[in-house]
């Protein structure tokens, strides 16, 4: 073992993330736990949401940004990051907190609601860059050019110590405690939260969870079962391609297992977690559960297993469109295709029938290119919502009674 | 005073709902209170929320049919009512916690997610009647041929002791407790909740909130500021037109005030819950917020105040519209008009323009018929979407730039 290595251990030692827990306690928010008897139904096991969607600024990022400022000391010019959420969101919050001046570089298609919420908390944005690497660039520079302070996001041993606040708060409060499924991204919450529990109680398992396709750790323990990698996935927050230098190796020392989950799994989790617990959890954040709800991780009998939602900050429009896909997979919205009389009064009755099957009409197009139909007739598509797939077929088969040919589309 | 009220006053005395809350602490979530500095800073004085909407069941409803079932004990032949969504969920759930059966009339266009979530506990569902008061009226008829205790969701003395939970858990937790916003349908929760809060502490304001188009209480307190009732409104859980027997001169008496919010504005409140607080929160759990966003209640100066967030129970589908809508109020999701030259390429240019303006296209539509256009051209509908007002502004000056005559819709 190396001098820099017992440093870092010294440095993640129990006492030391215990002692940076309580250091935060006026500012951090402990994140209630909750129990829940749908999701312990459904995977087989008691299940318990740790929800720190509820942070302050939205996710756990807040931990670390936190820690790791209140060991700059306000002597110093101020800080610098380049991000394209959390970490910015975070930074602005902790840096205002401490008396600090804070610079970020964000991409130039960033969502508003993250630009809004970054200036809110008094830090300046610089809008370059097509990339968050490239703004991770930008931010380096800067640093070096004005004497700021570049802030990792993950790679860096008292951003480790501050997410490791949330392992110490689940050491602390569940009982039966068998079992942990946390996120895994750059590696800062994972490697801390599995130092915090492993070190405080040795026998719980701790899951890391990646998003599919992005997932070099997992790809790395298993690597037939994991494709190459991409950053295209909804849970963008952990969609990292590379651990790390600090936290890849406390990721292979501490994880007892890393699996990985789909878009569409996140996707369904990310409603089930609307649906059921009421929470607004991101993609990055809902990974855990889906981890849980496909099997990739199973409970530990007789034990709790803690899922981490790690964040809650995903874009309202973007929500929109993973409800209504989640609706039509639902059987819930469904395209139909039929054709009527062109003539006053076609329309009318097709749309009467829909009514009559109490279903709900969302759009209507007349299509009369490119579709076979008799000459005074117009093909009509509808949108129409239905109360689920038993319904859906009611209302097929009424169509088909009153005599319209239906197709339903995709 | 007559003997009757005599012994609701004695039932309703603070020791009596403190002993209530006390018999439920096993089973009813202590919901958590999250204070919030970006709603403080918006409504100008300290703003904390009750996520009741957290609450088991999803909804505060959960706590009076506890209480409610506790007090009839398991010698019961049954329990029976009739709702389209909470009651219905916590009355099974209590039902199932108390070992007695559960009946419940639904309408037969109740929400999938709803009725599933009943039957889920263990009820059993009659899914008859257009309406909820039809379905009450099948509910009580039941109850009298088959010996069941109807439930009724407000007025009831045992009800209300139990909804006062949520009163009694602010009067105990919050230090500076100024004010509390509550929302008001039936009103069980509202009177309880000032029941608990006045009979603890006797200076703190409670002020009650009704959705602008069914507002019955605020009606007859100020006649001409609120419109005849209607119960078409997203507040659903609180579109109702008469308050109890039992409750309504509860509210005369507790309530120092009852203000009203519209659709608008509560679609407004729903849409910053998830996007600030990641709380999915119903229509009618967010008026107290709504009420506190557009000044039709302000925050008392120095002390907190507290909205409660009722309830968490909408239907994916309805949050997945109400999150489009917010978006096109906001700029962030526009309807273009314009013309291209009806060849291969013409399309294609114009979506390169707004490529280049970094829009999103979310549809493109031909519109070749009732628009006026010249022989070559044909119309085009593109829904794009931008990062805010000034983000569209720059699209629009772009793409009139490229030559392109835009007309924006509605």
């Amino acid at each position: 073992m190396t001098t820099a290595q017992r440093d870092v251990d010294a440095a993640l030692r129990l006492d030391r993330l215990e002692r940076a827990h309580r250091a935060s306690a006026a500012t951090v928010r402990r994140t209630p736990l909750l129990t829940s008897a749908s999701f312990s139904e459904r995977c087989g096991g008691a299940v318990a949401l740790k929800a720190e969607c509820l942070q302050r600024t939205g996710s756990f990022k807040l931990r670390g940004a936190l820690a790791k400022l209140r060991t700059i000391g306000r002597r110093a010019p101020g800080v610098v990051a380049g991000s394209a959420g959390n970490h910015a969101q975070s930074l602005a919050y902790a840096a205002r907190h401490h008396g600090l001046s804070c610079e970020v570089f964000m991409p130039l298609d960033a969502a508003v609601s993250k630009l809004e919420a970054v200036r809110a908390f008094g830090a300046t944005v610089h809008q370059h860059g097509a990339s968050v690497d490239e703004c991770v660039a930008l931010a380096r520079e800067r640093a070096q050019a004005a004497g700021l302070v570049f802030v990792h996001p993950f790679d860096d041993v008292e951003v480790v110590a501050g997410q490791a606040g949330v392992g110490i708060e689940l050491a602390q409060e569940v009982e039966r405690l068998g079992q942990v499924i946390v996120p895994v991204g750059g590696g800062g919450l994972a490697s801390g939260v599995a130092l915090a529990v492993k070190q405080a109680r040795p026998d719980v398992r701790v899951i890391g969870v990646q998003a599919r396709a992005c997932a070099p750790v997992a790809r790395s323990r298993h690597p037939r079962a994991t494709p190459p990698l991409s950053t295209r996935t909804i849970a963008d927050g952990i969609a990292i391609k590379r651990p790390g230098e600090l936290t890849l190796p406390l990721l292979e020392r501490w994880l007892d297992d890393v699996v990985t989950v789909d878009d569409e799994q996140i996707a369904e989790a990310m409603i089930l977690l609307l649906e059921r617990s009421k929470l607004l959890v991101e993609g990055a954040g809902a990974v855990a559960l889906a981890a849980l709800l496909t099997g990739a991780a199973a409970p530990v009998s007789s034990h709790t297993t803690v899922a981490i939602l790690s964040g809650g900050n995903v874009d309202v429009g973007l929500l929109a469109s993973i409800a209504a896909h989640q609706e039509t997979r639902a059987g819930r919205r469904s395209r139909l295709f039929t054709r009527v009389d062109d003539q006053p009064g076609g329309l009318a009755g097709l749309l009467a029938a829909v009514a009559a099957a109490r279903a709900n009409v969302i759009a209507v197009e007349h299509v009369r290119d490119g579709v076979s139909r008799a000459v005074r007739e117009t093909g009509i598509e509808l949108i129409v919502e239905t109360r689920g797939s038993a319904h859906q077929e009611q209302l097929l088969a009424a169509l088909h009674e009153a005599g319209y040919e239906v197709e339903l589309a995709g």
